[in-house]
């Protein structure tokens, strides 16, 4: 069964759809609430819209479909046995503020393709079956990014069951809260714990998404297996000096906070630099009172922290500390750090990366050594999937990695090769004892 | 008559009017934009207020007012001789951002209580006179700091003739030009000429002023004569890098402006201390897009730099411009400064320094040796002035060099002292052969 399967997967039949792939991303580009721009952000209007559209795709290739209670749109083709639990494929169809047209996008419409060219008509009745021993689930996320209520992954963390009570408070840039969101979108806040899944209901969670760096496209490959999703800390944070007048106050007597928040921010540089898979970015930074003329009393920074491991990027923080603690101390000013965001690193499934490093070689048999291994320094909705169960990443070569941008691109040939590996990577999972 | 006038500056009446001085600073410091601070910007309805309240102190001191067509407020005793040119005292009434009380404040409420304290009954009718051969002036300027458009000693600017049409265009924070702001304030924009005086009607331009800086109070002394005020340029500057994702942009390739303006700023510290007299200060910084988790592309920031000579100020921008090019060429970076303010040094008249030191030696009989001479590292009106008239200061202690802050402090004892020694100073002016 399997091996028909591959033999089917043609590469007129890849090609296909991997052109179709390209036109919708550029169909839900035109979904925006910016004008020649691209912005869809959580519980809109283009929210709304994008699902509907998702939901026509998915029944188009047999899926059953339904909007859950967080607002994301899920499309299901049933196993033979109707009990049997879904293997979920899918990524999230929100955006950045002027945002490309691939990241997160390109992942749900590659798993519609996957269902597509694995789906086998149904031996009674009408309609289309898994013919695997799992059933298939394509997930569109409602919300990964973050925009417009400032906290990610809203989505994936109401289907992983991990949904805060405190977030109904979360307001937007106009002061509406997510409570009154979800019930102007026609959401129930109460029912929200029913998008929960328990894990004995998923096989894994398999996303297929663009790299977001430059790695791929260094290395001149197309796709990757990834290992884990970054571990990541953010924090707000405050240098304290004196505000004094420029002109009358000399070096000596100076605590000027805008010069200890630049060394803090060179530090970051250098300390980060000198650790293996861990990056830090200064993101912000503000000085007050802001004045031309006068020494800054006060600077406010933040600190974004990402590492392929918790360890490391705890050790990176520790040594920032302790710099920063001699830097402020030699020039007389007081710090202190909030922290905002701390998640800790998603290893991918074992299994998972097995059977991606296999789809991988089945549609780059041609390549010469093992498939490029990645680890993401960038979120992903599988950070909070890992929490019910296994997650497994295939990344996509992006050029020059610029994502989060217009400029975001991928090719439409990678497209075809990942498409073609991630059907091959679900092929190999049904294959795998149970 | 100027020893009758001198033998009138009694104790108690000095004492009298310190206290007036001091209430008054408080007064002026409850109209603020700002509850809980003080901040008092060019035309604004908080400067429409404190140009009231100071026209009515003037009256009150028999001086006729007006407001001059750049918002200066202005008072005058005419000297006996009605055409005779006029001694300017004052300084100004605008602040910064969270400021003291006593920074400009002090040295126009000081010059009404000399003006008080000097000030004859008129010999006909009713009013009083000037006892001396020519007309006192006080002058509450109306924008030293610029903090609301960017751009300092406007209102000087306009007095001394010296009013740029470019500035017209200058905006606030609100993106409010200086000329609707004129207009919103009732002044004519094509009027502000009619503010500038001729140097053949003024004798010259007398301020008092606290120190801003620690000088006076480290050596245990009350007031000094003022040498020169320093020499300053200001400069916007923009570093401009590219904006990127922060997770999957590793440092090799960034270009994170905000690193390189980090570098400035300490590079600024570093050139300046190896210099004597010239000080730098980057009091605002910003990073763009300001996003926690995007590379900065942009960053701009302000410098200020002083120096008591126009060539080491000019040595000192010099090698911060190469150093910035080393920097920004390093971090793939470009750079661009534009020059927003440039004053050479203005060196005080030595008749107005001389009569300024013998108003000290009469305040302070029997402190030993010279008053102290200082130069001021801070900009003032007489910056302005310089270009139509003979510029003398007197600075007051400033405890520990606080200013633009509101913590800012002067003693009521050294305010008494400084009136007298500024009614001393132009009564020995007034006794100059012309």
């Amino acid at each position: 069964m399997i091996r028909t399967l591959l033999e089917d997967l043609t590469p007129d039949r890849v090609a296909a759809a991997a052109r179709r792939v390209m036109a919708r991303c550029d169909e839900l580009a035109r979904v925006t609430a910016t004008p020649g721009g691209i912005e869809r952000v959580y519980l809109s209007t283009e929210h709304a819209r994008v699902n509907r559209l998702a939901a026509e795709w998915m029944r188009e290739v047999g899926m059953s479909t339904r909007q859950d209670a967080a607002g994301n749109q899920i499309g299901r083709l049933a196993a033979s046995d109707r009990d049997a639990p879904a293997l979920m494929l899918g990524s999230h169809l929100d955006t950045v503020p002027d945002a490309g047209r691939f990241d997160g996008i390109v992942g749900v419409l590659m798993a519609l393709e996957v269902v597509r060219l694995l789906r086998v008509p149904a031996p009674v009745g009408e309609g289309s079956l898994s013919p695997l021993p799992f059933a298939l689930e394509v997930i569109a996320f409602s919300d990964e990014e973050g925009t417009r209520f400032g906290k990610a992954l809203l989505g994936s963390s109401a289907v992983a069951g991990t949904w805060d009570e405190d977030w109904w408070q979360l307001t937007d840039a106009d002061g509406i809260t997510l409570r009154q969101a979800f019930l102007e979108f026609g959401l129930d806040p109460g029912r929200v714990g029913e998008a929960a899944r328990r894990p004995e209901q998923l096989v894994g969670y398999l996303e297929a998404h663009i790299e977001q760096g430059p790695e791929l496209d260094r290395r001149g490959e197309s796709l990757a297996v990834v290992s884990s999703i970054a571990s990541a800390r953010r924090f707000q944070l405050v240098v304290e000096g004196e505000a004094r007048h420029a002109g009358g106050t000399p070096y000596d007597m100076r605590r000027d906070a805008l010069l200890g928040a630049s060394e803090a921010a060179l530090a970051v540089e250098r300390i980060c630099s000198g650790e293996h898979h861990v990056i830090g970015t200064v993101g912000q930074l503000e000085a007050f009172p802001g004045a031309v003329n006068i020494v800054p009393g006060e600077a406010r920074f933040s600190l974004d922290l990402r590492g392929e491991f918790d360890e490391s990027r705890d050790r990176v923080w520790s040594a920032i500390s302790r710099d920063l603690d001699a830097v402020m101390g030699r020039r007389g000013l007081r710090w202190r750090a909030r922290e905002v965001h701390n998640a800790p690193a998603v290893m991918c499934a074992p299994l998972l990366q097995d059977v991606v490093r296999e789809g991988i070689r089945g549609a780059l048999p041609e390549a010469p050594g093992d498939p490029a291994t990645l680890f993401s320094p960038a979120g992903h909705d599988g950070m909070s999937m890992g929490a019910i169960t296994g997650v497994g990443m295939l990344f996509l070569r992006n050029p020059d990695g610029i994502s989060h941008h217009p400029d975001e691109a991928v090719s439409a040939g990678d497209v075809a090769l990942g498409i073609r590996a991630l059907a091959e990577s679900v092929l190999h999972l049904g294959a795998e004892p149970r």
